[in-house]
């Protein structure tokens, strides 16, 4: 059993949080939520999906987590605007441990400007900002490029989910 | 009187529109209102206001118009997504009439590869995304650089008005 730990905010896409979220449980692992306060519900953007954030991301040590879930929709944008945040998914990355990143996700690997000289996809939206980050932009359904799993949009679920569990 | 083109899609920072539009009416100009579908209401993602799109960005011409407004939020995320809208963007820049932009706008800025060179400000989620696209990033309520008139948030309106107005 692995601990995930997963960085999220309000308006993150409904189903890039709940599928890999079941996906990662049926397959026996534990995940900690983590968000910008502690003991606050965030929302999803289409469907409103209640998420409670158990712990700040000032009070945590990527030192306590197997892997990092970062669901997209507008969630990574509230994110990458917080220094906490920021340093905590850089700390993540470079440790080595595995980052599952999924549709506007890679905008908070480019605030922490960790994705230079890697391959990873997202969502098209973003594509002009991944290849300014110095990333190489692979359009893919799955990119896996060392620690870092990335996938562009919610129709990607499987294959994002299937090259996640491989990595745990 | 000039003629003044409206880029927006759903999910826009609400007073970004609202309070430019009402003060450039005022002042005798006319909005356009521009999108991605004609004869569609997109929302604003706080008080949901609604704003009537009147044409499709595929159908117009930068020509037609004297200055362009780009409001933020999240509007130019889904705008930065569609080829048109980027092609418009970049022919209404290059043709040097005045471009507003606040908030998330430069993010269309970027994909339209139009900021190298350039001092703007914009949302602090998107300063990394600024300077990897080549610009040079100022934390002011108002910058000027050539036709381009930026700000920060909705606290900057009074600025980014002021000097708007001046360009017009």
């Amino acid at each position: 059993m692995k601990t995930i730990a997963v960085i999220i905010s309000d308006f993150f896409e409904d189903s890039e949080y709940t599928e890999p979220a079941e996906a990662f449980r049926k397959a026996g692992h534990k995940l900690v939520h983590i968000g910008l306060k502690e003991n606050q519900t965030v929302k999803g953007k289409n469907k409103a999906t209640p998420v409670r954030v158990e712990l700040a991301v000032k009070d945590v040590s990527a030192d306590d987590y197997d892997a990092l879930l970062i669901p997209g929709g507008y969630s990574p944008d509230k994110l990458r605007a917080d220094e906490d945040a920021v340093r905590f998914v850089k700390a993540f990355f470079e440790s080595g441990k595995p980052v599952f990143a999924i549709c506007h996700a890679p905008q908070l690997l480019i605030t922490a400007d960790i994705l230079r000289g890697r391959k990873v996809t997202g969502w098209k939206s973003i594509i002009q900002d991944i290849k300014n980050a110095g990333a190489t932009f692979v359009d893919a359904a799955v990119v896996e490029d060392g620690n870092l799993v990335s996938s562009r949009y919610p129709g990607d679920l499987p294959e994002f989910i299937r090259v996640s569990l491989n990595k745990l």
